[in-house]
């Protein structure tokens, strides 16, 4: 087996010291995180039923989350962190399928830019996840079987409705700040747009207010490559003891190519034999970046749901949230008193600084306290999950003034 | 069945006029084209076997191909035209398999820029194609089988030294122009290294010298959805009378949204709704975007040989005319009398601009006659083959004036 050892970041912020080739062999199909995760539950049940966009209740469903950091007692620290398309509840703590780090652990942590020495971080799975919280992997109570494909299409708006019920459910009026990259930040503009009162601030990282043709062609295929692949069986697969690997694995690497600049591609890799001294004249994973790109896809079905990866990148699609308010994304945030501070890196091609401007432009044409970072990085969309010093210099600046703001003490010492 | 008429565009450039979702079901597999194509073929014995890079000999094998215009008397006016990665012989003819126009017709035909009026034009379809000329569906002489992936992983220069048995077979001994883009354009390039005293001008649009990890990176995706696919049965799928549709639709489809700049897949799609009036909150086709890409897909099967795909993708990776020549691009044009005109297109972030100024330094540091045109479009690489007056203007004085110069009469009334 050829290794190399370097570091491997994904659009999820799974990225950690690896070893390329050697998938583990540890399916998530079957495993206990869907039903009874390794986190926090909060489970509503009959009496509360979930009322989504496409005109269709959800009840019972759950919410699987982590917190880290204690609540103060005016209960006015709190950050919820919304994660992106493969993301999870682990964002600063150990996952408990991969045992990787969290996501976001240069980001979240005591001492770290979200410092949970002084602010309460609550991390929720998303609806239609796979790690805990309600998805198509759930089991539907009508059946006794998972939903698969019976699970209704649901939106970013939906996601953040169950957040909301998670933040009612923990005691909490009014967030200190909702934080997110890439579909995160979708999550984060939201939220902002939903519960105009309940955000104090909002930082929308890496992230647009709706998804370009591009993005939905790239989704789009993702899509097709599960359903193209025999052992999904029209999303059967669990209640027929099958794995659409394969598929979910293409997906991911198609998916991945658009995480990273071409830039960051080159730098890594460029063209790298990957342990051998001359081409092979054959299919194999001659270059670095083919194996990396094998490796992402063969790890990434291990900790994740084919239908998960189907019903969240639809609901990215679906994400306009101008068309959402007549046409105008000023309406979203008309009357908003958040203050929001916005984040692209010069090098992200799926969400480009652009799209970024596009939410400042809404929100200047409304008034609104709004600060937007532009980092030059050639990292791309990934950017965010990085080591970049000035996100973490942006993030401990605009935190921590607006922490003094409305009144949170300062970090206690650990 | 929802339909829309609407002009698309291939890096092949089979574009025409094409309902939607209406995907002819006549299989390539099987077809007549893979051994007696509707065109010329070269056919080469046991006593001229091709040596290849992978240090083997290929033997019998054949060369299909069409020719527009007529050879002048001092054989000085032909043109040979190489085409890209899904591109064949018919350059300028209705094809056979699926009965549209020929994929450059803009370009090629009487009174066009490469006026077949004055030229006299060969197109042949590649080595390791799947329209003729000798590839992975051609009989292997050993088996009586199809070769699959017995057959050599051939390279550009394998593919261009094929070309050059086809010009010593037609009796010229020095080619006007050599002339493609992208692949085609590698092929180019590779013709004015390996045989510099028989190509009196060059033409290499949207390409470049080597590719990059992220083309490889594509390319990669590609291969891995065509041999996922349980069809493509360890690539003896003709054998076993079977067809892996669904792999290499998807494969098409990652490729594609590379051949068009985000901006053109803005322009032409947005997030228009493919025949309906609202989202359906389904895995159907909702956007115009998606439904584009899936008939890409579908209409590719239906005249792609899979394991070709495979094999052509790798030998555009192998691709690295720098690599070749000791590290230096310089030196694969040392001595060149050729005259080169390199044209790039704004927008083509699979052959970005930078990657033909490169090809321009290397030649400007050999003393090379070279012109340089950057031509400004929102197209993306796929722009080499639309209609793009400027790149039209470019070819029509380039080649008047290197005619003038060889002393090729002005062309013939028609």
């Amino acid at each position: 087996m050829q290794v190399i050892r370097q570091r491997l970041d994904g659009e999820d912020g799974t990225g950690s010291d690896t070893v390329l080739e050697a998938a583990a062999e540890r399916p998530l199909a079957g495993s206990n995180e869907i039903e009874n995760p390794t986190s926090n539950v909060a489970r509503f049940g009959p009496e509360a039923p979930l009322w989504l966009e496409c005109q269709q209740n959800l009840s019972p469903y759950q919410v699987a989350y982590n917190t880290y950091g204690e609540l103060d007692s005016k209960r006015s620290n709190a950050i919820l962190i919304c994660h992106a398309l493969t993301g999870d509840q682990h964002v600063a703590s150990d996952h408990p399928v991969t045992g990787k780090p969290g996501w976001w652990t240069t980001m979240v942590g005591p001492g770290k830019p979200i410092d949970t020495n002084r602010f309460f971080v609550i991390c929720a799975n998303i609806l239609g996840g796979c790690m805990g919280s309600t998805g198509p992997a759930s089991i539907n109570p009508k059946t006794g079987k998972p939903y698969a494909l019976d699970f209704p299409v649901i939106t970013i708006g939906d996601m953040v409705d169950a957040q909301a019920r998670l933040v009612d459910h923990l005691g909490i009026d009014t967030l200190f700040s909702v934080i997110g990259g890439s579909m995160g930040g979708m999550q984060v503009l939201e939220w902002a747009a939903r519960y105009k009162d309940r955000v104090f601030t909002a930082v929308p990282l890496a992230t647009a207010a709706w998804h370009s043709a591009q993005n939905i062609a790239f989704h789009e295929v993702g899509r097709q490559a599960v359903m193209a692949d025999p052992e999904w069986a029209g999303g059967k697969y669990t209640e027929e003891g099958r794995t659409p690997r394969r598929g979910l694995s293409v997906a991911r690497m198609a998916a991945h190519i658009t995480y990273l600049s071409e830039e960051a591609l080159q730098r890594k890799f460029g063209r790298n034999l990957q342990g051998r001294a001359a081409r092979t004249f054959s299919f194999d994973a001659d270059f670095q970046v083919e194996s990396y790109l094998r490796h992402q896809g063969s790890t990434f079905v291990d900790r994740f749901d084919p239908n998960s990866y189907l019903y969240i990148t639809r609901a990215m699609d679906y994400f306009d949230m101008a068309a959402e308010h007549g046409g105008v994304l000023a309406n979203a945030f008309r009357g908003t008193k958040t203050r929001f501070c916005i984040v692209s890196f010069t090098s992200d091609w799926l969400y480009p600084t652009r799209e970024s401007k596009e939410i400042v432009q809404a929100l200047n044409a409304v008034a609104a306290n709004v600060s937007f970072v532009e980092i030059e990085s050639d990292k791309g969309h990934d950017a965010f999950l990085l080591e970049e010093p000035e996100l973490f210099a942006t993030m401990r600046g605009f935190l921590g003034s607006a922490a003094a703001k409305r009144g949170i003490s300062p970090a206690k010492e650990a």
